[in-house]
């Protein structure tokens, strides 16, 4: 027995902390107690909360999408693997804290926390999907960690799919310099998108497993 | 390998956050420092928040049962149950927010926080109805997907069993636009019903797994 | 394929709840901001919130020893089933607010709010452990729903060990009236020794799995 | 059917606690509304926060790597590795307090609560460290518990790599002493330490599962 980790276990591990930070992320969620006069208008105006939850929901959502589209492949993980996906839950483990921010900001009048908190959140949505591409282009790279029948060819399609996003949080980082509120709504559809097209492809090949 | 999802992974991930956002609803419920000078009191005054934690508890546990029982009858999932699956679990991992305000709206003395609360509230639980009884639906028309041995008639069954909850939840919402009291009350009955229904009839069909 | 539940399922839920409300004990232990004048006076001080929170990782610790010892026995289980674990796992993710309400009492100078905790959260434990024997009965009964090989007796022996748990509650509880402080030591206890007993056996009965 | 507990059910109750008080200490982190009127600033000031919460994101990260280690060679556990496990997990899922603790201190001025909380901090991960090695080093002569193939040497050399953990948690307790602010990065460095070395020396050794 060597010192490889099972994909199994990982995957266990990992599903973990993905269930956990996003339920954890409503928990944020808070109506004063002045807000019960006019509750419907209360809730109403949390509406900022709903959406970085909502972001946040799918973007973990999508990220769990594409680590089980690379673990189920791999046989077993080696070292730079492990690390890689220790950095990835650093960082999703971390993400209700700058959507707990932006929500935060969202509600306030001012231009300049919004624009602080929008691109703290975003910056922790753009190492997510560098993190996740880079340890999918790896696996790619090494044949002897894949099960056997799969082809590296399967996680260059993976990656296909997976990297595109990390551009896009760069332009939309860009944007929220001057439009910090129309970034999170961004962040939203590129999340929404990668719920979607991954598996749109997969009506495409039907295949039996 | 193709693109299709084992159950067996979302229903982890989906077991996860079910077991999360039961166990988050308590996390809620406190006793301010003032209800230590009669604490018996203070115990007796949070009945708000049991009912709400039960009613909430319950319908999870319900859902959980109609849950696995419609994932082990399948071999594999596809795009469209992800998506209504993630739909799912987006709308429970947020059940912990509206479950709160109903227990605090309860506790005020006026009608108007009451009513928007438990519609809040009744909205979301009507929201997770639809969509399993939607999920549940749709896989009984995918022959394809179920497991060997498996009949779509035993999903339309399931269905059967699932789906007078969205009515009843209608009816109850209703109601709550002028007794929102009683209508908590009937949210907690459904969902006692709905735990103990499917499985009576489990009773009447002692055959072998 | 009929609707009795797999066992493995039921467990894996049921360990999720136990781990999750396990967790959640310690973050109701928070220093006041005064504290940080003199910590280790606070942190000394906030002895009765580690003694309520270890009494109940130990007691839960000791549920899982025993729950996990009755499922891994059964190869489905049944309605009957089904309802008392839900009903366990109603109490156990409910343990949280008595936990944190016993610690609190135990803060204050007065007698009557420690009478009031304590005994709400022994009588807590003691639906926990009345339960959990009541399902560990009703399985020994049901030879069908057992594993190949399983014999009754050793349900039976299994629940002569969980039994004794419940009387000691309730003489416990009894003593809690006038020495509640008293009353949680020996809910600590209790849990320490379920912990150790159950096991203890299983160093005289070497026998291969 | 013994006594014996699947080593199996142990290591997913295991993960599930790992993964929830890794997730948990995210939750601590929050700015006061205040904090929104320069909200880079007050990003940047939660600094200690974010070392507090990285040094126990990689230290149960590392603790994670030794425990998967240990248990994936055993067959069963006996009642002493379900003692020691139970320990090791009482201290884990306690963590989140001290390291909320030891953020808190570190933002303050004064030198005292900062070496109170430190030491305090430091005192739980060398508990943790010392219930690990001793969990190994037990394992190690128990022949009978692992799993066929798996030689004694594999968890002494497993034990040589997690042991030495014990004696620099003890210098760091003694810098703490003068300067808990290095000790905390110290800390760090030795968690990401522990990450990476146990798994280099999986490169070294190639050879199949």
């Amino acid at each position: 027995m060597d010192d490889r980790f099972s994909s199994v276990r990982l995957e266990a591990f990992s599903d973990g902390i993905f269930a956990i930070a996003t339920t954890l992320l409503v928990l944020e969620i808070a109506v004063p107690e002045s807000g019960f006069d006019d509750l419907w208008q209360a809730i109403r105006d949390h509406w900022p909360s709903y959406l970085a939850y909502t972001t946040s929901f799918f973007t973990i959502g999508a990220l769990w999408t594409a680590h089980h589209g690379l673990f189920r492949r791999l046989e077993s993980a080696d070292a730079r693997i492990l690390h890689l996906n220790l950095l990835l839950l650093w960082v999703v483990a971390f993400l209700p804290f700058p959507t707990k921010l932006a929500a935060e900001a969202l509600r306030h009048e001012s231009d300049d926390p919004e624009r602080a908190a929008v691109l703290f959140y975003g910056g922790a949505l753009l190492v997510i999907s560098i993190v996740m591409t880079a340890m999918t282009l790896y696996a790619a790279r090494r044949r002897d960690l894949l099960k056997e029948g799969v082809e590296p060819e399967e996680l260059h399609e993976l990656s296909k799919r997976i990297r595109p996003t990390a551009p896009f949080y760069g332009l939309i980082l860009l944007l929220a310099l001057v439009a910090p509120r129309a970034a999170v709504w961004l962040f939203l559809g590129l999340a929404l998108a990668s719920v979607i097209a991954p598996i749109r492809s997969g009506g495409r090949r039907p295949s039996a497993d």
